[in-house]
């Protein structure tokens, strides 16, 4: 089957959803679930195939591990399903209404995208989520995963394909892409006429690629080069903790700190309290002249503070005040989470109004930037663009809305 | 000056924006208009030479009126500039406050986009409704009109920017493209690093291209093939007043009704009368087979049914039932504007459930879909797309949002 036609099928599948009402969503997500937990051991023999294929491949071991599948994980999985079907249908929702003079009843209410696309790499828990995400918003799903995960995928989507379709529904709500070359990925890329959206889920190369190569609308997620500003009014022991917490508490995730820029007048006293707590997890300091002068550290270049290090390293920076911080982190930043340490009122406005990122944090670790954290329940991913949705996103990121007009005869 | 250097100057720009309150925003538009006001000669004499050059390279005078400036036509972009600086800010509303159990006080709130790209055709208006628009929602833009236009657009922009300065302001929060080769569009399309969003206005080949070509986020506007459903239970009379409406009341718009899709039960008594009304502007009638035995019209083809005439002649379709009315409509519209005219209460349901486009009316004329019947104040376009905005959009589609997170010392 071309992309052309798995997309028309998903398209036709998105229009049916329309007629699905919430009760009929939460049950055809548990029948999935169980579903699941029915099948282990063909889901787990599918994976053993990749797991075989990746080693013979000389896949990394942590791709391997990040790619298996054992029980443990799929109860994981099917919990995250039943989780997701127990959230608020986002479908439904009356935003806005109003009765015109001239009598015509204007409503704005939620509706669901249509077709989602999701273009993944190497884990198969995705695949799950994914689709349970777009079922539960009323969105017929295209995905596309990884080659190094395609038997494991091909089990899982089967597995869910049937259950919709034992609930007496279209089963074309769910769609693999089981062509895993980088055209059937660049096919996808320009499916405007049944795509609503495409989302990459993965490393900055995949997403990267399908910002500069889709012509259907994107939701870019994931980058994260966060600050913390260590005001000149901070409550330093705090600081410390802050900045510590959001450098080492899990140095891979896009919420995690990667430059620390000091108030020049608070420098000298909290380097050393910093420096001590950063020790306990041996992270490295890469310090501007100033910085050097005070603590050792190893010299940064230009390059370093525009990195996202996702490692046991951390910038730091040495500014005359709250402005110069503002402006550095206007240039570096990708837009996602920063922070502001400081007991002063003043300050904490000035930052907030105008720091332009999706999160920006008073006395906060940055680590908070998540969907749970933010009380969004299963989250969808964290946009770092600016358009549809910012930040963490929640499942009515996959929503859009309609307008409904009743009258009685109006014309213009 | 490159693009890229373009780009960077109305960035900054966007980041000194942030600073200005509403009152400020609403000044410099009032100086803004004054400042057009008080050079209408200087704009005309300017405009003259594109009207020159126009005539010499052979633009139509359909073209050459569009592009033309006079007092009159002054006065009435200044007006609109006014009316802008009158709306309510779109800019600081908190969209939605929680505090979590940790203790974090969670606000979600509008900001500017950042710097908001607009590619256009020959008519100068757009170019001071555009930086309006941008301005009083805090967002920089760049502005990249027609090279018909290019000496109306660079006086225009020209005394904005001055009147900008004059307020104490930075200029580059209006932007010009003086480059109109194809190259400085393909570059804007793809300068991610800058811009938040590009929005094409203009034909229907602009906005294909700069949908095929950018990866900066688009929002797609225009595109309006509209239809009218006459259910079974529908007041003959009332569906014959409203395709005649939604047809022949203004062709050229994208809301005008293309094709008419008539329930078989009540064809015969219908079509007779709604032909009376059609013929009193002349509108050709393309019809199925089974319209075709009812009334004198053309044989509609396939292609037919996919088309936005812009001109007076309307498809006819004659269906089963209302199943098939919404089948059709999924499968040949683009998802701008719909009606069903009925009286049935079940039909009503059925048809605004699950037709999915952005505006579906019942017993109204597709020709409401506009950003001041809905009560939006100005309009930025009308999105055909899902993803950010949908439908008729005000200025709040020209931002985006924030969260603000207050803390205590948090860390996880």
């Amino acid at each position: 089957m071309t992309i052309e036609e798995l997309g028309k099928q998903a398209f036709d599948a998105s229009k049916d959803l329309l007629a699905i009402g919430s009760e009929q969503k939460n049950l055809l997500l548990k029948k999935i679930a169980d579903a699941i937990c029915e099948n282990t051991s063909y889901i787990i023999a599918q994976n053993n195939l990749d797991l075989e294929n990746g080693k013979k491949s000389g896949l990394s071991d942590s791709l391997l591990d990040r790619l298996m599948l054992n029980k443990e994980r799929l109860k994981e999985i099917c919990d995250a399903v039943i989780n997701i079907s127990r959230q608020e249908d986002p479908v439904g929702a009356v935003l806005e209404g109003q009765i015109r003079p001239n009598g015509l009843k204007i409503q704005k209410i939620t509706v669901p995208l249509g077709v989602v696309g999701i273009i993944y790499e190497a884990r198969p828990n995705v695949t799950v989520d994914a689709a349970a995400l777009c079922l539960k918003s009323g969105n017929a799903c295209i995905l596309r995963g990884g080659k190094e995960a395609i038997n494991s995928n091909m089990a899982l989507v089967k597995i869910m394909r049937e259950a919709i379709f034992d609930c007496g529904f279209n089963k074309d709500a769910i769609c693999l892409v089981e062509d895993t070359s980088r055209e059937s990925a660049m096919q996808l890329m320009k499916l405007n006429k049944y795509l609503s959206v495409l989302i990459p889920r993965g490393g900055a190369g995949l997403i990267k690629s399908v910002v500069e190569n889709s012509s259907v609308p994107v939701i870019e997620t994931g980058s994260g080069n966060c600050h913390v500003y260590i005001d000149k009014y901070a409550n330093l022991d705090m600081a410390a903790e802050i900045v510590y917490n959001a450098k080492a508490s899990r140095v891979s995730v896009c919420n995690a700190a990667e430059t620390m820029i000091i108030h020049k007048s608070i420098a000298e006293s909290f380097l050393p309290v910093v420096k001590k707590e950063l020790d306990k997890k041996n992270v490295l300091i890469k310090g501007c002249e100033a910085t050097r002068e005070i603590i050792e550290a190893q010299a940064a270049t230009e390059d370093d503070y525009y990195k996202e290090f996702s490692d046991y390293i951390i910038a730091c920076i040495i500014v005359d005040d709250i402005d110069a911080a503002i402006k550095h982190i206007a240039k570096y930043s990708t837009g996602h989470s920063e922070c502001i340490v400081t007991e002063n009122y003043r300050s904490s406005k000035i930052f907030t109004s105008l720091v332009d990122s999706a999160a920006v944090y008073v006395n906060v670790s940055t680590r908070f930037t998540d969907g749970g954290e933010f009380g969004l329940g299963a989250e969808v991913g964290i946009s770092t663009q600016k358009l549809h949705a910012r930040g963490p996103m929640g499942i009515k990121a996959l929503t859009s809305y309609k307008y409904i007009i009743e009258g009685t005869g109006q014309t213009r």
